[in-house]
């Protein structure tokens, strides 16, 4: 739990209390085991159906609990434990979340109750029920689920019940603000601009962040970026990163970084900048949601927490991409901009093109080759990769107020091509610890296999979902060397059984996996021409 | 699984396939082992991190895997475990619930992969998405939903996706269709009409089944009423008919009972009439969501499924009913009756008085002597209790073509009065199994508290949701003895520190439960005179 986080109790619900604003009550004394079970963000302890408190308190399978010890409560869901070899009598299993969250000693004694209710349970069942909510209901629910008071049928059901048209921009803003609430900021006193890059995701080798931040860097702006490691994705820009250099490092050493470097490159995991939002994130994962709403308040907040003043956002717009109408794009673009606004930060939102992978690898050292690549000047680095940072990073330059309008793009240019990127980026390396990595002869996963095209033709497109499937199922980005090696983008020609791509694995069963995926489906098409509909409905600005 | 259920393979979303449907591929082999953690409804395996397979599959905690053994194949979600002393490196742990749906011995060979997504994935996020669904695509969900392929989390999705105002009636018929068609069906063959009677829920201590059966089997009419066990609420009938006679009966003798005494009361839950409605209740429990069209769906799809022909449907109106405006009242009211005529069902829809608990008890001990104080004719039987019965039981009586519209309160009325409902009521426990009951002397919880009123005048208000919680905190229904008994109702004169309603609990850890939430806030409301707010508000049949 943050630390300084209230433990509010809305008393608009005559019902509900928050947890221990009751009498203490009956205190059943049960000693502390550790289980040594997984289960991920899900708190689960476990106990005896013979165990007397389970009788007295009348507990079942799946009952919510409340364990206190040593001054700390948590909210935990029971598994009823019928083999007496896992248990003694009298002992409460603690599954391994659970066991760092009390942090107690094996033995330690520990009180069990019945849970009350969340204290906002009552504005989830509203909001379930379609009805709008105000700034304080979602400061409620954003406090509950940041304190673990949440079960996941309560997490999917506030994720379900927010999805799509079902919050207006006032609530998008209650809730950008309410999850900025209860996680920890950082600051960066007297720097302005503090500058960042995002991108709403979805797109396999979309690594532009690290050809940005050595560009933007070199010009001396302030842009700290951390990133997230991937979710559903084959790898992060953390991940890809951690090729490169150490990326999980304390915040002091990071602001060090920055004041001597104006950039770093770390994963943001660790600096708990919404905590309700890295909650949330446990059930849209499984569920594949990525509600407007939602994504507008995750990432604005974790951009607030981190002390971002102006942020340049990238939402890549194309058919297997998250964004797949001009439309849509145009709405969730004004979304963000209504929310930047009301929290103050100066937004430029980008639409991309998002129709498929950009640069060539998929995987968390085939991306660091590719990144390496382009900073190099390679002559066969990916032109894509490489066009696409430099737009972007032109228009982060822009927000420098002494640089003209439209000339941003020639100066990531000039900074790209006179080394002097790739000397910042050497030194962030250097500065944040650097790993050996041979990027002209990168160590790939030892098990390949050559997807093939069935006709003769030209590669008409690529379907990101499906790409980003295989890469996983390859190991990627658990194995970083593991993933897959675009040899054909859209336009392309290819004969009938040459080679459309590469994947790599470490071992025999990850690559019969994803073989097995791509044998179903390769996510390629190739035909006569790029279609015409492509042309016209996917027209960004680049 | 149900018998002969297909397990179909919709082909309109690429991506996903069937279970099964794919090439084998690499096989582990994992022994089987019975780990003893009952996790509810919910499938868990449990696999050590350290285990090969784990590894070359590149599982994580929490991932949805298929796990096949002697020819069946069930999903569950994977607990990574991590201490070495709970399993074998190559053993699979599987809970109580996946141990018997597997039914393997211990030590078994089995396998496990990665599992496909359900193959109606893509019809429940185009619902999550907000729109309009098929019947096949219902067809696809509830079979997923039977077959245990949705995780708690996709559960949880559709019941909030499809809560309050998101379907519309024509997806409510398609709901209950999908849902009798997994379903076991019952036949009554040569028998016309077969009633029945339910309520929707809510009001605690309405037992008017119970008296209903009777009075209609002794007209001669089927009336072979299955019932619940609670689920949220202190009893429902069929833990309080288990006071009295055997419940869980094998249909074959259940149809002999019903041909000899035209009625019985027993415990559906064995009959598996609506596997997916099973399923569905284990997320909306929790969530304490009851939507009008999973509601509907729910009760018809049950009713169908058990053979009733002709239904009389209760609906309690009230300011802590599930129904709270008579407007929300009528529009349940219609798309009951809407469902119910296209599925052919004779439907009879009646708004009652909802805005207390009905009798005196509450629990299954305390609600068995009110019962029987009605069917014995007792002086001080509860009023109330015995006039919803007859006026509900007179609807159903209704159904017989030979009688006229409006007489069967009276001949409910002959025939409880006479004391035939009694002997019928009295065969029909002892068909069932008679327990032991001293009704006029019942063996209550030992340990009580009374709640006291704290300042004199008439009571106003009783919410049935507070007492209902009281009840449960205090025992009910697992202590059959235990829970709630009513000393005054709505409309009774009490004087500062006179008694309200007694708790009873078997011990004083529950006593004590449910004295501290009474404490916090009694569930009455005592005033000068019954408010004018009730009675323009409430204006229900009776």
């Amino acid at each position: 739990m943050p630390a300084g986080m209230p433990l509010a109790d809305d008393r608009r619900h005559p019902v509900v209390s928050a947890p221990n604003a009751s009498a203490a009550g009956p205190a059943p004394n049960l000693q502390a085991r550790r289980i040594g079970i997984d289960t991920y963000r899900e708190n689960v302890v476990y106990l005896r159906r013979d165990c007397p408190v389970v009788r007295a308190e009348g507990f079942q399978a799946l009952a919510k609990v409340e364990v206190t010890a040593g001054g700390r409560t948590i909210l935990a869901v029971l598994n009823v434990v019928d083999d007496q070899r896992l248990l003694g009598e009298c002992e409460l299993g603690l599954s391994e979340e659970t066991w760092t969250q009390l942090a107690v000693a094996d033995g330690a004694p520990l009180t069990v109750r019945h849970a009350e209710p969340p204290p906002s349970m009552w504005a989830l069942k509203r909001k379930i029920g379609g009805e709008r909510l105000a700034a304080e209901e979602f400061a409620a629910i954003v406090r509950d689920i940041a304190a673990h008071r949440y079960s996941k049928i309560e997490l999917a059901a506030f994720v379900v019940a927010t999805d799509q048209f079902a919050l207006d921009r006032d609530e998008v803003l209650y809730l950008t603000q309410a999850m900025v609430d209860v996680g920890q900021r950082l600051a960066w006193p007297q720097q302005h601009p503090v500058v960042d890059k995002h991108c709403i995701g979805g797109i396999p080798g979309n690594r532009t962040s690290m050809l940005i931040v050595p560009i933007v860097a070199a010009h001396g702006m302030l842009i700290p970026k951390t990133s997230s490691r991937a979710i559903t994705s084959p790898a992060g820009t953390a991940d890809t990163m951690d090729v490169l250099a150490e990326v999980e490092l304390p915040f002091e050493r990071l602001r060090e970084i920055v004041r001597e470097h104006h950039g770093c490159l770390a994963w943001g995991g660790r600096a708990a900048l919404s905590p309700a939002d890295d909650v949330l994130i446990s059930v849209e994962r499984p569920l594949s949601i990525d509600a407007p709403g939602q994504l507008v308040a995750s990432i604005l907040s974790k951009k607030i927490a981190a002390g971002s003043t102006h942020l340049v956002l990238d939402i890549p717009l194309g058919p297997t991409a998250k964004v797949r109408s001009m439309v849509q794009a145009q709405r969730l673009k004004k979304l963000f901009e209504y929310v930047a606004r009301h929290v103050g930060m100066t937004l430029d939102v980008v639409i991309t093109d998002g129709r498929q992978p950009v640069g060539r690898g998929i995987g968390p050292r085939l991306e660091a080759r590719d990144v390496m690549q382009v900073l190099h000047g390679e002559a066969d680095a990916p032109a894509d990769l490489r066009n696409k940072a430099l737009r972007l990073a032109g228009r982060v330059l822009e927000f420098d107020p002494d640089l003209r309008g439209g000339d941003g793009f020639a100066l990531a240019r000039d900074i790209l091509d006179s080394g002097r990127a790739r000397l910042t980026m050497a030194a962030i390396i250097a500065a944040q610890g650097a790993r050996e990595f041979d990027w002209r002869n990168p160590p790939l996963a030892a098990m390949t296999h050559e997807v093939t095209a069935g006709e003769a033709g030209v590669v008409t497109a690529i379907d990101c979902e499906r790409l980003s499937r295989i890469a996983r199922l390859a190991g990627a980005p658990n194995a970083a060397g593991a993933g897959v090696d675009l040899l054909r983008k859209i336009g392309d020609p290819v004969a009938c059984g040459e080679p459309l791509y590469r994947i790599y694995a470490d071992t025999m069963a990850e690559l019969q996996f994803a073989r097995e995926v791509a044998t179903r489906a390769s996510g390629f098409r190739v035909g006569q021409e790029p279609e015409a509909e492509a042309a016209s409905e996917f027209a960004p600005e680049f």
